[in-house]
């Protein structure tokens, strides 16, 4: 029981007249992302499992009633039918994990009118964040290559502890290896991985003993090599290399979080492999996203693996998604609303896939090609237990490296052609108006 | 007890080391911004309450403890240390809602190095957002300027439900003057408010037959007019203005959300008036931000209030805060690190803020004005209460519009110059290296 009263209160003022005016019938409504989004080419839909856990547990509390009636906005009729109101509804949704367009139906709520009104905000907050971060991952796992090893960093520059949480999530079902977030590792089964801080090489008296102490406590230490100066701390972290190799061990990285990120990690490539040691790995981190690494890489950078944080994590050249939760249909048919520049689509509608062609028809059309939608939630209840998302995430980067190119390309474009059309009928019936 | 598992996992592999080492005695950390942080004159602190609610339960619970025994990274004795651990630290910071730069100590923790280390992720992920989202706000604050009334609109767009409420509480704080965010509104006291959705629109056989239900429903009816045609939405509303006047009720308001807001409101405005309801309140919406809203009132648009989402609560033209937290001090005297643009102030320092001009020394010394930090947490308990929201907001408007130009400033600037100088104790600690 819970997240009732994380509502925009339109939602509950609507839903109060609804029950009034009787208009308590079965309703649709449809998430999108109307087009188009500046700077991508695709969307990697995510936050769905988050979601539909959401709507199992959809309610209002005891002390969500009483704050509500002190607003005196609210009548007992409507209180009480709160009281009792679970989300009993109908989910058809894409997968997660799957590449989406704008001006797709990603998910379609059926549902009472008002369950499926209240669960409005909460929907949009998940569906919103969760796709704009594994979007950006995407985007982020194509710049750094198939043999690139990458770590979620933001925790610290998230939008809150929930918000890193749906970070490490999104960002591993796109294709991330890891997270340094301990308690999205504890809660989602994601490794976690880390290497060391500014801190405490400065908590010793100088860099080569805190390096060795590092280095005898950590069992793969990769040892960062920039507090003071990043080619002094390697020639440090390569007498370490040496200390330990003659106890048996490995040095396993070095990690670089300033400067000149391409040039330094030649240089440090340079010594570690002149002095013996040319299977120790460099770490780079430091304000990274898609396009830095992409520059990393075409100035001759060398890494093993990247660090990326605060543009993972907050999308930093896209920071929200307009998606939108549109009514689409009710026991009078098919509806669309007409404003300005804010046109939607009506009717329950499925998307088919046949190559990179989409088409969005109505459910019951004959569609070529996969149908993205499925039905997720029965009667307010999943139908199948979470995602594995180790293996979703291996099907996800596959379909990611095998993207056609005009897809794939990460250069920023104002206006991106989506390849999506309408089926005859429903062209038809968009054509048709109100 | 929770929240210690949202840690990065280099935390946790540095302190085992700490506690090996015998590395355990006090250490003191900043939290602080580094300058220059683009198109920001001033930033406004939050987020200081709920971090401290965090720090009084940081602790790890079992379920913690079987995930990291189960990681294979940690002896007994230090899972056995964290099963004891609490936040036993002193916390010195600047108030809520205080204007302040970068460059300045805005937070000093100091504890344990253990406990002092454990707590950096979480205190940045509070900080920056709430710093972030607070500054945002207050930003609009200004472009609004004091006659308008500004409602934040941003669960649907925020980063996870939390993100919400941190940003509801924030932009409350910076004198915002209700949100759409029931949660927000039950648990931190703000007032809540919202209109009414295209989909109630659609939801019936026409619009002025879904005004005037809206109308019957709602005490303070505010109509959303451009789902079809806001000027002839308009009209209707005018025409349930007319019932509603009939009967001893006056309509509150209109609201547009879409289209060319400025020259719509006008038009609005006009058509409102003409028909005898000068008092009936424009309330325009649609991915506004301090810009759109200096550009709208440039062009002589005409709004009682503003509802702010999207821009607001992700701060879309600066979606994240850089925001710091680094050693400067330890048993063996003031700390710091030297990489190539990232160099940070030794010692535990104090800000003394004389008019505008702000002098960062070390505490101890005689600073000529008002000190910005003090202490707010012995021993790991807060010396006060929450602050009182309502009370601090009043200030910080007050605060706001009484800013000088220079800083009130909303135009964009690459590298803002902040009036922040360095006692001269400090100046020459810092001229003299680590």
């Amino acid at each position: 029981m819970g997240q009732g009263a994380f509502v925009d209160l339109y939602e509950l003022t609507m839903a109060q007249s609804y029950l009034r005016q009787g208009l308590t019938g079965e309703a649709s409504f449809a998430y999108f992302v109307r087009a188009p989004v500046p700077h991508r080419r695709f969307l990697l839909f995510a936050g769905l499992d988050p979601l539909l856990g959401v709507l199992e547990g959809f309610g209002f509390g005891e002390d969500d009633l009483a704050y509500l009636e002190g607003l005196r906005l609210f009548d007992g009729a409507f209180l009480a039918h709160l009281e009792r109101l679970r989300f009993t509804g109908e989910v058809r949704a894409v997968e997660e994990g799957e590449v989406v367009f704008p001006g797709e139906p990603l998910v379609v709520v059926t549902a009472p009118r008002i369950e499926a009104q209240l669960v409005e905000t909460v929907l949009l907050n998940l569906l919103n964040y969760a796709t704009l971060v594994a979007t950006k991952a995407a985007r982020i796992v194509l710049a750094a290559g198939e043999e690139a090893v990458l770590v979620d960093f933001s925790p610290r520059r998230d939008h809150g502890v929930e918000a890193a949480l749906h970070a490490a999530r999104a960002s591993y079902l796109a294709g991330f290896h890891a997270t340094s977030n301990v308690e999205a590792g504890k809660r989602y089964g994601i490794p976690v991985a880390g290497t060391m801080a500014h801190s405490y090489v400065m908590s010793f008296p100088d860099e080569l003993r805190a390096f060795r102490a590092f280095a005898h406590d950590h069992p793969q230490p990769i040892l960062l090599v920039d507090t003071y100066d990043p080619l002094q701390g390697t020639r440090h972290a390569v007498q370490v290399a040496r200390e330990l190799r003659q106890v048996g061990r490995e040095l396993f990285g070095v990690r670089l979080d300033s400067g000149d990120l391409a040039a330094l990690s030649r240089e440090v490539r340079a010594i570690l492999d002149g002095a013996g040691f040319p299977a120790v790995r460099i770490f780079v981190s430091g304000d990274l996203d898609e396009e830095r690494i992409q520059e990393f890489r075409a100035r001759g950078g060398v890494a093993w693996g990247y660090g990326v944080g605060t543009r993972l994590g907050v999308s930093w050249d896209l920071p929200a998604l307009g998606g939108v939760y549109k009514l689409v249909e009710d026991d009078r048919g098919p509806r669309r609303k007409t404003s300005p520049g804010k046109v939607s689509l009506p009717g329950r509608c499925q998307v088919w896939r046949d190559g990179f062609r989409d088409v969005v028809g109505l459910i019951g059309e004959q569609g070529e090609g996969r149908p993205l939608l499925s039905v997720v939630m029965e009667g307010g209840r999943r139908v199948a237990g979470p995602p594995d998302l180790a293996q979703r995430r291996s099907v996800v980067r596959e379909a990611l490296f095998s993207l056609p190119p005009a897809l794939a390309d990460l250069s920023p474009v104002a206006d991106p052609h989506y390849p999506v059309e309408l089926s005859p009928r429903l062209g038809a019936l968009t054509a048709g108006g109100r």
